[in-house]
């Protein structure tokens, strides 16, 4: 199984995740709280491009039926719903809905997999129930991170990590290029306390400074909801067959 | 002093180093034989972008004043002078010339800097001079490593590391981004033994199958070279001021 990874979403062009198995990554936060929409009964997630977009794509839905997520520089976005937070995404609140959402680097890094085969959301809240998938499915996979302002992101590489030590765990061979030797050597060593180590880094110091340290908590609460969405046709769904 | 780090050349736009201070790295093998041409009398090394343009700019120079240099694919390009092995570059063979130089990445990385205020190249053979030389600059720097193929390659990073380490230690005070955070913790980690832990990455692998390594050795021989080369108007020379 042949691993490639890219750490920020700018740095993959469309056609290089075509026809493939994509994993997209974007813990702090968009893609936890993808998965925690899902896992409190919203009905489906629409990543979209931009504000405006999000705000037409809405007029096709009944008043009631849906809700518009999202952030720009880690704030909700005036006249939406809700931020970017996975603690507002609770089953009261998304239960049966359609959320639009559109992120600063996570749902962007969502859409420019619209032409791969099969596309898991994944976070570390859902990184054996990924690991497991991945396992049985048996293919080589990419992951893409959705990164920080096109940067590297730590806790994206820890994931990611964890990802496919699990893999190598469940006694998978694995092919990793020098950034997957890194992500490994790095979940490994530090795995006993992430946020610890987690704490120099740029994005927990702007979510710290935002006054978000519980949404780092539920973001690094590891395999706490153990399911796997999956993008397809424009759409992210809970799906056991994930494509 | 801030530090961006960008770990392959083909993720940074020319436009993102104008007016910046820039450190180019290809430790296996681009900047390392630079560093080594120039340290045994080379006049200059001119970084050409590709073979055509190679042997159309030697039509300037008087036979006996110029070699070409450089590889595809990690092979010496045919009608070449010389490959891209340091070991090539002996005072016998590169004193008073010039070197009119094309590979893959690495001289890709140098031109790429062309609007840069100060262009450093390095290795880890010059990396506590360049160290030095950043250290009385005192300039926010941008490190451009040449990655392999467009990806991250760990000699470039444990390269950074060991600079970044280097100015950490002679007491400046420096920013990171989380690629710096790692570059410098994996440096840390493993600067007793880089051979061994390097081989299981790539780019190692390749120079092995090569039977290259001889090269590796000399790539990682730590501040073996220690001067300053640096690239201004289109042409690399060693040069104390360095801009």
């Amino acid at each position: 199984m042949k691993i490639d990874i890219y750490a920020a979403q700018n740095s993959v062009q469309e056609k290089e995740l075509k026809d493939r198995t994509v994993v997209v990554i974007d813990v702090f936060r968009a893609t936890t709280t993808i998965i925690t929409a899902l896992h409190n009964g919203c009905r489906e997630v629409i990543p979209v491009a931009g504000i405006e977009e999000a705000i037409a794509f809405s007029r096709n839905y009944d008043k009631n039926t849906f809700l518009l997520g999202g952030e720009r520089n880690t704030h909700k976005i005036d006249g939406f719903d809700l931020s970017n937070s996975p603690l507002e995404y609770t089953r009261q609140t998304v239960d049966g809905r359609t959320i639009l959402m559109t992120t600063t680097n996570g749902t962007k890094a969502v859409r420019k997999t619209h032409e791969a085969k099969v596309v898991l959301i994944a976070g570390f809240v859902n990184v054996d129930a990924i690991a497991t998938y991945l396992y049985n499915l048996g293919e080589d996979v990419v992951f893409v991170c959705a990164g920080t302002d096109g940067k590297f992101s730590l806790e994206d590489i820890l994931a990611v990590g964890a990802l496919l030590s699990g893999l190598k765990n469940m006694g998978k061979e694995i092919t990793l290029d020098d950034l997957g030797f890194v992500c490994v050597h790095m979940y490994e060593m530090y795995k006993n306390d992430i946020k610890e180590f987690l704490k120099e880094t740029n994005h927990y110091r702007r979510l710290i400074n935002e006054k978000l340290e519980n949404d780092i908590d539920a973001c690094l609460d590891i395999n706490s909801i153990p399911v796997v969405p999956a993008y397809k046709d424009g759409v992210i769904r809970l799906n056991a067959k994930a494509h």
